[in-house]
């Protein structure tokens, strides 16, 4: 039988004892930030469980890192620490294991309502990267954008294709969006089009956690760069396609993504991950020595997107997908990231690109699921090409155990109206 | 009569009394960073002289924005912090002024010679981005990458194309640059090559660094965009053109430019540059509105990169260019960057882009100088086409005064072989 926490926990909850994603709370509005991890419907405060001296193990013994205002410093200590944690974690909250579960006070402390909190980004983010890892997105955007002759770009087979993205306006689950202005590509000869986006989408992506960096001009090599990962989160890297369209040539997206991307607050662990640990696809042709790794892993998660359309009730799926359509690794795009001396730091994040698959319902943003608004989606009775003020975006994603799910929650966000021009 | 400090500035100096650029220093390797402004041959330590109660005005009094690490506080204050600081420095290192003068005690803690000092990154640098705004560079390069038929791409004359960089990577001057391993552009249907770059490149630039910010989903206007700047920095973006060729469709710029780029030491205000500020290029077409700027500035700097090859001793003049060659302005790019409500941090850095002139002596780059390496440049009795492992490269930068240079030091680094593949 899987292992139990005394805590209840309801077999649908994204957070069993084989989970404990990590995250940074307020208890209260005027407390400073706190590490925790998910269980049940509670967080469990780690500051209060450090204080009270229930990290024994030799490496967080006496630590600091669970009273800093974010995880990186936890980060930076790597998988043994990570192991600690969890090995400690798992049997504090274990039903045979009475030194939290008898201890009223510590309990009353520590376990606060998930309901109560307020939820804040889990990490300080020196710099974030985002990839464009599906083949299904890149053939799809290629086919939209450049036409069906060779949609996919030369090098794309070659190297994991990345972006840097903006990290100041990263922000958690439930951050309301305001609609981008700025200019779209002007039909024929006109001058170009300035005002509100006429075609905000989302992306549906997961997003890896840096643990330990690199020194500047020191790669990490792609056999040992899952060290360097602490977990997954979801992402929803908002992008507002007209202006992306006009824009892009020839240095890449700016304006089109940096006004919001959004993450989802709990950082699931690459070891709470490992049971869904699944082949990633065959690479044709083969990668290049530093990418060719002894062991190509990709993890079977289930991702959703639903909208809950502008004045509706319910919300309603349009997408369902899975991180096991990403053909390059994460391990890939991290030694990719680092060949040319790059330096990351803890808490870097580093988007996988839209988790598109194959199927016409597992395509990961507006843009392909209407192609390129030609296509309206319905939904609940109302249609949309691309996203209207009022409407509010869902994703979620989970990987099914044996009773249990080990999931990431959601990660949410509502479109307010454009500022007046 | 110029205004004179009573430490002797040699003509010749970039650090005038009339300059006071900021920076951050270590007066001992084991000493806290602190922040500075240069004067003549010394750093003036700021930390010390708001101890002494110096800063007296009312919005640097009691203030802790000098015992930081870094400049973030002061530069999140604003320009009338900026103002009173300048005020007081001014007046306290006049030659009629006794205060520090008179004090030896003082002068002897509080300024310390320049050639004594490790020089640091004067910010925490959140983000960076680089903008694309010489007229001269973007045809240029438009012309090498993709012929000479509409060079320009059909959006730069419409806005101040950028995009992110590497924010972790950001050194400062003085600091070696291992050449990056990647992979370049095959040759016809061979596999892509792989190994140490073959083509690094240097790009003469300059990169505003942010006052106060904005916050997320409100927008900068264009006029008002000059006081969220505090003053301007050298910059190399080092850049290695065949990884650039090969990675940078369809997302932009990424490996080729993130192993590296070198900032020089001092912060120059706009204030110290006010004297040497001159209208902007007449741009057609006119502007959108949220980009018609009521007077549109640029600033008349001399920009000059030597390179001295690798083994020789003297290094040699291969460009001379100017500041005002940028076809959009500071305050444009700094307007566009917000116009879709993305935010700006203190300490963010804007690089212009290169600065490229007219005349093929006023090049920016070896891309340009070497036209693809296709012209070798004469250096000293020896040729280059692109960078060789030796070679160091140094920018300097100043506006003449009458008598003094507003100067920006210099901006170097060299280059150190790769890795061994
Ligand atoms: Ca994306
Ligand atoms: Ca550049
Ligand atoms: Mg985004
Ligand atoms: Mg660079
Ligand atoms: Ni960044």
């Amino acid at each position: 039988m899987a292992l139990q926490s005394f805590i209840p926990v309801h077999p649908d909850s994204h957070f069993p004892i084989q989970n404990l994603p990590y995250g940074v709370f307020k208890p209260q509005p005027t407390s400073t930030p706190r590490p925790a991890v998910a269980i049940g419907d509670y967080a469990l405060d780690l500051y209060e469980i450090a204080l009270a001296g229930l990290f024994y193990g030799p490496i967080l013994k006496g630590s600091d890192c669970f009273l800093q205002p974010n995880l990186n410093k936890f980060l930076a200590m790597g998988r043994p620490a990570w192991k600690e944690a969890r090995v400690t974690l798992q049997k504090l909250l274990s039903s045979s294991e009475p030194a939290l579960r008898d201890n009223e006070s510590l309990r009353q402390k520590s376990l606060v309502p998930l309901s109560k909190v307020e939820m804040l980004l889990p990490v300080a983010i020196g710099d974030y990267t985002d990839f464009f890892s599906s083949m299904h997105h890149a053939k799809n955007c290629g086919t939209i954008f450049r036409g069906p002759q060779n949609p996919i770009p030369a090098n794309w087979f070659h190297l994991p294709i990345a972006y840097h993205g903006r990290a100041s306006s990263i922000v958690i689950s439930g951050t309301d969006i305001v609609r981008p202005r700025g200019q779209g590509h002007p039909a024929g000869n006109s001058p170009p089009y300035f005002g509100p986006s006429k075609k905000l989408d989302f992306e549906l992506e997961m997003a890896a956690v840096v643990g330990p960096g690199n020194e500047l001009g020191k790669p990490v090599d792609v056999n040992e760069a899952g060290d360097h990962i602490f977990g997954l989160v979801l992402m929803n890297d908002w992008s507002a396609r007209d202006i992306q369209a006009w824009e892009y040539v020839p240095l890449g997206p700016f304006l089109g993504k940096s006004f919001g991307t959004t993450i989802s607050p709990w950082i699931v662990t690459l070891d709470a991950l490992e049971p869904y640990a699944c082949d990633a696809p065959k690479q044709d042709p083969n990668p290049l020595p530093y990418l060719a790794e002894k062991k190509s892993k990709n993890y079977d998660i289930t991702l959703e997107v639903q909208i809950k359309p502008a004045g509706q009730e319910d919300s309603c799926l349009v997408t369902r997908s899975n991180f096991k359509n990403l053909y390059w690794t994460l391990t890939q795009q991290l030694a990719h990231h680092t060949i040319n001396g790059c330096n990351l730091r803890p808490g870097d994040l580093l988007g996988t690109g839209t988790i598109s698959g194959p199927e016409p319902e597992s395509l990961g943003c507006l843009l392909e699921l209407t192609w390129n608004g030609t296509k309206p989606l319905s939904l609940n009775g109302t249609t949309r090409t691309f996203l209207e003020d009022g409407d509010e975006v869902i994703f979620s994603g989970y990987s099914k155990g044996n009773g249990y799910n080990v999931g990431f929650g959601t990660c949410s966000g509502k479109i307010l109206p454009s500022l007046p021009c």
